[in-house]
């Protein structure tokens, strides 16, 4: 086919026409610039980088459709907004940078994108107590500067930072790639304040703890706009790194190379990044980052922090890994993975835009007396029918996160189908082998098919509480298998 | 007046006759060891150790008595006795061990007291992954030596470890006094079982972590008995510590003490124990436990867990402490208050039985910047009133716990108007002050009116899961503020 362009694109979609007393109620909230209920703005808006609804762009489909994106600056323009939202029934899809690889922003019932990246301000740094407390929609890596320039780090590095949201790294539950140092995005937050959908205005105390009751955070992070608008959080802040380390090792197999890095995290060194990567993805990842040819299973390490504290978590993790075989490689593969560590992700769009190819992601996770096993059960089950690799890349005392990388070629089908059968096929291996179905993607729209069988009777208090909190349901519907 | 003995107290108690017909229904689901209706059972539930109800008791009163104590074993009699409950609209007072300082399990509206303690065997220990899984009703101290013969520690270690259980701790959020390098229990569960009001069993995922929503282990810890009933958890382990390291320090300021293990912490220290000793606690909590007479503010330190780890910890602190003016104390006075760390609380009943006495604790925390603000606000109120001791046990990179200790006598009023007004001018000035009502006491009973000062809008989210999930009340009613 050639190339499509929006004009075309547009043409499956079915636009119905914006009813113009919400527009002009939206205008009266947050001003005429604060509204857009144009073809174009609204296109863009109807999908995220969920693989399979690249697939229906592909395909020249657009099934979903915003009737209007909204453009709050402050948390009392959210609240108005859900206020009005919530009196008439529409629905409200929160929206942060789009990064998303889920489906969780697709307007599935239309309604209003509320589009949060216009509230941007670092509202205070609290250099004694380092926290910082901002606005949810500052940009990550914008975020991440400005920290920088105050001498402080968030920690926090997802792939996607240069294209995402503090509060969609708290909504969508995001994990970095110092996350084993740092701890994943509910162990930074210290506060948050958010809008309820009938417009009420939450805030958690300033505390490092509190015995007053459940911890109402937790409630909110993860809970992918289904509960709930985020528009502030305080976050703990670390001093910029006095120094990094950089070391890399070649293990001759998986469970050899789990065994290492279990055994240096349950004696308490936690290092910054600690990647293993199997060896196809040694083999592919690597070469698709530009380093040299390696084989093997690939482990990268970084270290970062106080001095003397990364010294000795390089020496004892070092002397984890001499007690068994593997191959000294020394900083260069870490140091090349850590320069080239953004690149990977920005290339799936671009892969995707050939027909007939597919790509995905599937991120689970378990216990380490289970890890090895979710590894080979997902993988067999894959096998057959797309090329599967996998790296661990967040790892825990108790155990850790597997990341398959899949891609393959739809040969006698349509994509889509076999799209879905990938999919279905790596769910079900994950659920019978016991795993977690998401370590920290989310759920979104593409995943909630198997939110019953992930979560059991704990889906009836979701969705008690999703009554509770959203009677009209106009908050993100139709997501998280609610 | 002489001393009183059961008898004579129970004369001022109203014992409603229980009745019959749930009394049999009960007996079919526990049979007859498993239920309870004597006045002398029933007597001994119908307070904890909140100072308040110890107060009760030595004015010869018992305002609330459950009509039946019933002792499950597995969770199905859970499930089955909440579902009875629930139809019944019966109230139930999930109680552990009754250790509770702000009556949490006083059963405000009589009904049925669920004691879980002979819910108390290991279920399994997963010793590749370091975690146990446990019934809820074990005792503390039991369950850390059953762990320690396996050759793990739990890492936590309250100081009413001797008559708490992990399903107490849990529920009512637990801070051990190793908790600066072990975390609280939050930070310390992996997976939990529990039942809802209507006899729903709920199980979250044995995983390190998942986005696949809300965490709603987070809506059980802390909530006190009011949303559900925890009957089984999967903890975090670690290893028994390879080394111990005690120091001690004398400090000439508390402002001075907090500069260095603010600095400590925030360079990515975390001794297992940190707990700094204002002047008057110094005196007086060091004389109690029969160390050698100390003066100034006394900060203790304990490090412990890997052999290298630990001699790091050791040095780096010290550095931080000399950069201040301070006075190496050795190891001596930080291995006393070791030894004899479990000794202080089990004073508190004792001095309370002297007419006049009254004696509590008040544990409040905040943010770093915040810190001696609160301290100074707290002591200021306090101290026309009552004598105020305090020390800093909980620390973290954001901020910590201060924790009061009030001792006085009710000189020209009656004691519990007394008592009140201690509580009265405690909670205003730690809300003025900007800090939390409790670190880690909770609030039960003796708190709830601070809630919605605590919490503000938030409360009404408690209030819509509340109804949501126990929509007839029966859950600990009366408590937390709802």
């Amino acid at each position: 086919p050639a190339e499509r362009g929006v004009h075309e694109m547009t043409l499956t979609a079915n636009f119905p026409v914006p009813d113009e007393a919400i527009h002009r109620d939206l205008v009266s909230i947050v001003g005429e610039g604060g509204v857009s209920a144009r073809r174009l703005d609204r296109l863009a808006y109807a999908r995220d980088l969920w693989p399979g609804s690249i697939l229906w762009m592909r395909g020249g489909k657009v099934p979903y459709l915003p009737s209007f994106i909204v453009w709050p600056e402050e948390t009392e323009a959210v609240s108005q907004i859900l206020t009005y939202a919530n009196a008439h029934h529409l629905p409200v899809v929160p929206f942060g940078a789009g990064s998303g690889v889920c489906g969780g922003t697709l307007p599935l019932h239309g309604g209003i994108i509320l589009d949060l990246k216009r509230m941007n301000r670092i509202v205070a740094i609290d250099r004694n107590s380092m926290t910082v407390t901002a606005q949810c929609g500052i940009m990550g890596e914008c975020f991440e500067e400005d920290l920088n320039v105050a001498g402080f780090t968030l920690g926090h590095f997802p792939s996607s930072i240069y294209c995402s949201t503090l509060g969609g790294w708290l909504a969508a539950r995001s994990a970095g790639q110092l996350s084993t140092k740092y701890g994943k995005i509910e162990d930074m937050v210290i506060a948050l304040e958010a809008v309820l959908a009938d417009g009420t205005v939450i805030e958690t105390r300033k505390t490092p703890r509190s015995a007053t009751g459940p911890d109402w955070k937790h409630l909110l992070v993860g809970s992918e706009g289904t509960l709930g608008v985020i528009t502030t959080a305080t976050m703990r802040l670390h001093p910029l790194p006095q120094a990094r380390i950089f070391q890399a090792y070649r293990f001759p197999d998986v469970p050899t190379a789990l065994e290492a890095i279990r055994a240096t995290v349950q004696y308490g060194v936690l290092p910054a990044v600690v990647r293993l990567y199997d060896e196809v993805d040694t083999a592919l990842t690597m070469t698709a980052l530009g380093a040299e040819d390696l084989s093997g299973n690939l482990l990268i390490l970084v270290f970062e922090g106080g001095r003397e504290i990364v010294a000795l978590e390089h020496e004892l993790t070092a002397r984890f890994c001499a007690e068994r075989p593997c191959e000294d490689l020394g900083a260069g593969p870490a140091r090349h993975w850590w320069e080239h560590r953004y690149d990977i992700s920005y290339r799936q769009s671009e892969i995707l835009s050939n027909e007939g190819m597919v790509l995905d992601t599937i991120e689970v996770a378990t216990v380490w007396s289970n890890l090895v096993n979710l590894y080979d059960t997902v993988r067999k089950a894959l096998s057959p029918i797309v090329t599967t690799l996998a790296h661990f890349s967040h790892i825990y005392p108790e155990g850790a996160s597997i990341y398959f990388s899949v891609i393959g070629h739809a040969e006698e089908t349509t994509d889509e189908a076999y799209y879905r059968k990938i999919w279905e096929t790596a769910m079900a291996a994950c659920l019978e082998a016991g795993g977690t179905i998401s370590h920290h993607h989310g759920i979104g729209y593409s995943k909630a098919p198997w939110m019953a069988q992930e979560h059991g009777t704990l889906m009836g208090v979701y969705r008690r509480v999703k009554d509770a909190l959203d009677p009209n349901g106009i908050l993100n519907p139709g997501k998280m298998g609610l």
